[in-house]
C-alpha cells in the first residue's frame, strides 16, 4: 500500500461497492494522495437503473446499499456537489483530501470525523458545471478542464474507470436495448473518460521523473471482470449476462488499444479484476466469495503499486495474477 | 469443400467481398446445399454506411464493389426482393439452389448462367415483409419465420454472421456514435439473428442423426477478425479502428457465451477469422495481401467442414488455425 505514491486520482462509480473502497483505502493510507477526485453518478445512493458492476463484487447489493448509506451518514459523500449524467456517466463528486491531514494514523476504514472534515473543505470542492452525460463528450471535456484547473498544472496521474452496469439477462432474453447500455456504461464511458482526461494524464507524465511507465507517473486502470474472460469466462452458470460480458471483453480489447496508442506519451494502461467479493449476490448461488471489499480494494492498490514498464496493456486479478483474455 | 454438406444455410453481407464469396464458392460446390439464404443490406451494392468489415479483407474495396456490380450484371441478385435493413441488419435475399441443378462441374466462380437460373426461380423466393430494423426484433423473428416457411420444416443448418462494418477512426477520434453504431451491427446483430433463428438450429439439430456437433448439423458461425484478438491486436500500426477491434473482441465473447448455452441443443457455436484477403485496403499501406478472396472463402469453407464437437466455442482462422483470444 505504502508503494502506491499518487499525487491525484480519480475514482468513478465511488459511491458504492469497489469504487467505494478503494476511496476509503486511499484515504486511509499512511501517505493519501492530494486529491482524490470520488466520482459518483448518483450519490444519494440510490441504485435505481444500475446493476452489478462485477458478477460476484459488490456493486448492487443490499450490502453495498446500505454501507453507502452509513457512509452517507457520517457525512463522506457531498451530495450537493456533482455533475449529475441521465443516463451513463458518473457524475464527478470531487473529494479533496489536503496534504498533511491527519489521516496516517487511520486504515481501514477512515473515521466518520476525519473524512467529513475532508469533505468539508468547500473551496476545493469543484462548481457544479451541470448535467454531464455520456451522450455529451463536451460537457465530459468540460468537467475534466475544471478537475485540471483544480490540480493546478500539475497533471493527474490515475485515472480509475471503476463504474460499471449489468443487466441479469440470459442469453435468450438479451435486448438490443440492454445490449447497448451496457456497452455504452462499461466500455464507452471508459473510452471517453480516458479521451477527456488524456491531456492531464499526460501533463502529469511530463512531470514526472524517469521514463518508466507507472500508476505513480501516469495510468489508466479499468475495471474489468473475469466475467469478461473468453478464454475462461467465469460463472456462466451462477449468471449469463452477455451483455456485461461483452462489454468486459470489449473494455478488455480498449485497454489493450489504450496501451499501444497512450505509451508514447506515458500512460500505462491496465485492466483489473477485483476478485469474487463477498456480497449478497456474491452469495446468492450459494457460495461464499472469498475476498471482502476492503480486501479486494487494498489487494487492487497494492497491485497498482507494483505495475512497471511491462505490465501495460495486461489483465491482472486483484492479487496481480494474469487472467486470460 | 466436398466434406461440407449442408441442406441449407444463411449468410448475412453476402452482397459484396468475403460473404459473396462464400455465396459463390457454395453454389459452386460439387454438393451444393440445396438452400442458400444469401442476405445483404443492400442489393443494389451500394457502400453507403459500410466500412470495412475486416482490415485487410475485401469489404469495403472499390475492387469488390466491382465485383458485385459484375454480378449485377449477371442477374444473380434479384434486387426487387429483400428485406431493407435501414441500419444496421442485413435485408434477407434468399438464393434458392434446389437439388440436382448441374452445378457439379463448376468450381470457384460459378458461372453466369447457372447463378442466374438460380436466382430466377421466382417461386422461392421469399415474400419481402417489409422493413427489418436490428432495432425491430420482432421483424428479425418475422423474417426468420419466413424463411423457416421455405425450409418446409427442416430447421436451418448453418447461419453464418459474415455482415459487419468499421469506422476508421484513431483511438483519440474514436466517438460515441461510431462505438455505438459498430457495436450495434457486428456484436448486438449476430446475437439478434442467432436468437431470431435459433428455433430453426435446434430443429436441424433434431432432424440430424447422431449427438455429435458439427456445421452439417447445427451451428453458428461468427465473422470476426484477427483484429479483435485482444491478445495480439493485428495491424494496429494501419488502422487503429478501435470501435471494430472492441466490437470484434465483444462477438467473440458471444460465441463463447453461444458455445456455452446452444451446446445442449445441438448448435455448434465458432468465430473465424476470414484471413488478410487481397483488396485495395489491404494493399493500402504497402503490403500486399497474402489471400484472395476466393482462397479465403475455400479455406473456410473446408474448415467449416471439419469443425466437429471440440472445435465449439474455439477462434479458428481461414486455414483452420487457433487464433488467440
Amino acid at each position: 500500500m505504502a508503494g502506491l505514491q499518487v499525487r491525484s486520482l480519480l475514482v468513478t462509480g465511488a459511491n458504492r461497492g469497489i469504487g467505494l473502497g478503494l476511496v476509503r483505502q486511499l484515504l486511509g493510507m499512511p501517505n493519501p494522495p492530494e486529491w482524490v477526485f470520488a466520482a459518483c453518478r448518483d450519490p444519494k445512493g440510490e441504485r435505481a437503473q444500475v446493476g452489478l458492476p462485477h458478477p460476484g463484487s459488490p456493486g448492487m447489493c443490499p450490502g453495498a446499499a446500505r454501507t453507502l448509506g452509513a457512509l452517507h451518514r457520517e457525512g463522506t459523500v457531498p451530495t450537493g456537489r456533482c455533475l449529475r449524467g441521465h443516463r451513463a456517466l458518473p457524475s464527478l463528486l470531487p473529494m479533496a483530501n489536503p496534504k498533511g491531514t491527519s489521516l496516517g494514523e487511520h486504515r481501514g476504514l477512515p473515521p466518520p470525523g476525519t473524512v467529513r472534515g475532508v469533505s468539508h473543505h468547500g473551496d476545493t470542492d469543484l462548481p457544479c458545471p451541470g448535467s454531464a452525460e455520456v451522450t455529451d463528450p463536451a460537457s465530459i471535456k468540460a468537467a475534466a478542464a475544471r478537475v485540471g484547473e483544480q490540480l493546478g498544472g500539475s497533471g493527474l496521474n490515475l485515472l480509475i474507470n471503476n463504474a460499471g452496469i449489468a443487466k441479469l439477462n440470459l442469453l435468450d432474453t438479451e435486448t438490443l436495448e440492454d445490449m447497448s447500455q451496457v456497452y455504452t456504461t462499461n466500455t464507452v464511458g471508459p473510452l471517453l473518460l480516458s479521451q477527456a482526461f488524456l491531456p492531464l494524464l499526460k501533463k502529469a507524465a511530463q512531470g514526472s521523473p524517469g521514463s518508466a511507465l507507472s500508476c505513480s507517473k501516469a495510468a489508466i486502470i479499468n475495471m474489468s471482470s473475469y466475467g469478461g474472460s473468453i478464454a475462461s469466462p467465469s460463472g456462466w452458470d451462477l449468471m449469463q449476462v452477455v451483455s456485461y460480458r461483452c462489454s468486459k471483453a470489449a473494455l478488455n480489447m480498449l485497454t489493450k488499444c489504450q496501451s499501444l496508442g497512450y505509451r508514447e506519451h506515458g500512460v500505462l494502461c491496465a485492466a483489473l479484476h477485483p476478485g469474487w467479493v463477498q456480497t449478497d449476490m456474491g452469495s446468492s448461488a450459494g457460495h461464499t466469495p472469498p475476498v471482502t471489499v476492503d480486501a479486494s480494494a487494498r489487494g487492487m492498490l497494492k497491485v497498482l503499486s507494483s505495475l512497471s514498464e511491462k505490465d501495460t496493456g495486461t489483465f491482472l486479478d486483484w492479487e496481480g495474477n494474469v487472467v486470460p483474455w
